[in-house]
C-alpha cells in the first residue's frame, strides 16, 4: 500500500506510491503529445471493462454501469496514488512521520470523443464536467477519513498527462495539502484581523488597477496574479463571495463553462496549444479534525474558491526547486493584455 | 529591470525576468537533449567574446581574460534573471510587495569540452568546478546587498538546461530563498531545543537504519531521503559537521568530486542518462539583516551544508503544483539498494 511520508527537515509530504512502483529501467520518459492509438485507449465506448468499475456517470438515456453511451464517466485511477480501503493509521518512524495511503484517486473522463479537448467541447459538455466535479466532491466529503479533495486537470505531456483522451482527475487526501493549508491560514488570518475576505480584496483592488484583469463576465473574473509563477498563469474567481465550489448552482457552472471555453481557446491561439494544468482550490472537508485549528469556524467568510490555470511552457529547474521561487519571463500585465486582445479561435 | 514580486495569498516570490521577456509566439518548447551544433555553442575555445565579460577562470598557464586555454570559466548569464547594477529598493504596490531585481546570475562553464558531461570528467576536473563554486560564493558574499548565493546544475532538457555544453549556474538573491529560510528555521529550532544539529541527527539515524544509505566514504554520506520527492532523489552530506561549503578544504573538495563522479556514473547506468538537477544548500551570507532573525548567531552549530541531487524522470503536474505534495513511485529504500548494487559504468 502507498504511504504518505513527512520530511522533518524540509517539512514536505511525499506520497510513496507503491501501486505505481517502477524499477529503474521501466521509467519511460516520453508521454503522449499526439493522439496515439485510439484502439489502445481505455476511455473509448466499448472499452468500459478496461478501467476499474465505474463510480459515477452522466448519460442522456438510462444505461447500465460500465457500458457505452455515457457523456461523462468517473472511474478509479488504475494506478492510484492513494487507495480507499483500510483504516487510517499514523505512526512515527525514528525522526520521521508516516501515514498509510488512505484516500481516493479518480479519473473524470470528460467526453467519449478521444479527439475533443476541452477547448473544443460545447458549453453544455464542459458544464457536465463541472457537475461531475461537484458530484464527486460532495460524495467524497461524506467519508470522515478524507480531509481534502483536490481536483485538477493535466493537459499535454509537459503538464504530466499520461493519457491523451480528455480527462481530469481528483486525489482525495487524509491530510489537507500543504499549499491549501497555507492559503487557508492566510485567508483566516486576514479575516480575523480585518473581517474581509482576502480574495474579495484582491478582486476589488485588481478591478481598480485593471492592468492584470484578463477577462471578466457578470459572475466571474480572470486575473493574472501580480507574482505570476508562470507566463500566462491565470486565476479565475467568482465575483460573489463563496467558499465552496460544491455550492455552485447549475447556472453558475454553465457560466463558468462558457468562460473557461473562451479562455482555453484564447490561450490555444496565443501559445499554440500549450500543455497546461488546471487546479481547483476550494474549502476542505467540513469534518472536525481533533486537535487541529478549526478552519470551518469562519471559513464560510474567509475562504473563496477559485481555479488556477497554469500553462507549462517554462520549466521548474534547479533554481526553482532549490529556492521555492519561480522565474517568469512574461510580466502578468502583458499576459493580461494579450489575453484581452486576442481573437479566440473557432475551435475544430 | 527584473523584479521580485511577492504574492500575499500563496506567500511565494516570483522573479519577473524582463531581460528574458518573451512574446507569446517566441516560446520555443524543445531544448537540447542532443549535443547540437558545436559551432553555435558560446562556451567553446575561441568563442570567449560571445559571452559577457569573464568574471573568473582557472587555467593551467597564465592567460589574458576572454581568451582560450581556460579549464573552468565563469561568465555572467546572457539573459540574467537578476542584475548586479543598482541600489536595492523595496516597495508596496497595493496589497503586494516588490523588490527590484538586484543580484547576480552567473554561468560556470565546467570544461572546454562540449561533449564531456560531469560524469565523464576526471576527479581533478570536477574538483576544479567545486573550487570555482567556492570562489564565487566567497566573492559574492562580500556584496552587502546579497543575502544568498544559490548554486545549481541543470543537466538535460527535462531538467531545464537550455545549453548542452556542461555548465552549472548561480543566482545570488537579495532575499534568502523560501526553501532555505524554512530549512534554516527548522535547523535553528532543533538546535535551540536540543543543542544538536538536525542533519547530524539524520546521519546518525540513517547510518543505524542503513536501508536508505546509498553510498558512504570516509568523509561523506549519500542518503535517499525518507520522504524522497522524486525517484532516486539523493542527499550528499559531509559527515563532519560544517555549516558552510565555502569552508571546504581542497582535500575535501577532491573527495567530494570523487564521490559525485561515482554517483553520477551509477545513476547514468541505472536510469539511462537521466536529466537531473543538483542543488547546493549552504549557509546564507553572513551580513546582518536589520530587523530579521539573526541566523548567524547559532548557524555554525545548527546548519549543515549538503548537496541535493534530483533526477527528473517524473513530472511536477497539477496535483503536485496544487498540493505541495510530490508523488514518488520508487521507495527510497529500493533506490538506495539499486545505487549500492549497480556497477558504475566506465565513462566514455
Amino acid at each position: 500500500m502507498s504511504e504518505l511520508r513527512f520530511d522533518p527537515i524540509r517539512r514536505r509530504w511525499s506520497i510513496i506510491a507503491t501501486e505505481r512502483r517502477f524499477r529503474p529501467h521501466e521509467f519511460s520518459r516520453p508521454g503522449p503529445d499526439a493522439p496515439g492509438d485510439v484502439g489502445a485507449c481505455p476511455f473509448e465506448f466499448g472499452k468500459e471493462t478496461s478501467t476499474p468499475l465505474e463510480i459515477f456517470a452522466f448519460a442522456k438515456q438510462p444505461r447500465k454501469p460500465n457500458t457505452p453511451n455515457w457523456q461523462v464517466r468517473v472511474v478509479p485511477n488504475k494506478f492510484p496514488a492513494l487507495g480507499i480501503e483500510g483504516e487510517l493509521s499514523r505512526e512515527a518512524v525514528g525522526m520521521f512521520d508516516r501515514v498509510n495511503g488512505i484516500g481516493a484517486h479518480e479519473v473524470i473522463v470528460e467526453t467519449p470523443d478521444h479527439h475533443r479537448p476541452m477547448a473544443d467541447m460545447s458549453v453544455e459538455e464542459i458544464t457536465l464536467v463541472f457537475k461531475a466535479w461537484r458530484e464527486r466532491l460532495t460524495d467524497l466529503r461524506r467519508d470522515i477519513r478524507i480531509r481534502y479533495v483536490l481536483i485538477f486537470k493535466n493537459h499535454g505531456r509537459e503538464a504530466g498527462a499520461s493519457l491523451f483522451h480528455p480527462h481530469s482527475q481528483l486525489i482525495a487526501t487524509p491530510i489537507i495539502p500543504t499549499t491549501l493549508v497555507e492559503e487557508l491560514n492566510v485567508a483566516r488570518e486576514h479575516w480575523s484581523r480585518k473581517e474581509r475576505c482576502i480574495f474579495c480584496d484582491l478582486i476589488h483592488q485588481e478591478r481598480s488597477f485593471a492592468d492584470r484583469v484578463a477577462l471578466e463576465t457578470d459572475r466571474f473574473i480572470m486575473l493574472e496574479p501580480f507574482a505570476a509563477a508562470f507566463p500566462f498563469e491565470t486565476w479565475l474567481l467568482p465575483k460573489a463571495h463563496s467558499h465552496d465550489f460544491a455550492l455552485c448552482t447549475d447556472q453558475l457552472l454553465e457560466d463558468l463553462a462558457r468562460l473557461v471555453r473562451d479562455f482555453l481557446r484564447r490561450i490555444r491561439t496565443l501559445l499554440d496549444d500549450p500543455p497546461y494544468n488546471f487546479i481547483l482550490h476550494t474549502a476542505p472537508s467540513p469534518h472536525p479534525r481533533p486537535g487541529q485549528p478549526r478552519y470551518w469556524t469562519t471559513i464560510e467568510y474567509d475562504y473563496h474558491w477559485h481555479l488556477e490555470f497554469v500553462p507549462r511552457i517554462t520549466r521548474i529547474a534547479g533554481f526553482e526547486w532549490g529556492s521555492g521561487y519561480t522565474i517568469n519571463p512574461t510580466p502578468p500585465e502583458e499576459a493580461a493584455r494579450y489575453l484581452r486582445e486576442v481573437t479566440a479561435d473557432e475551435g475544430s
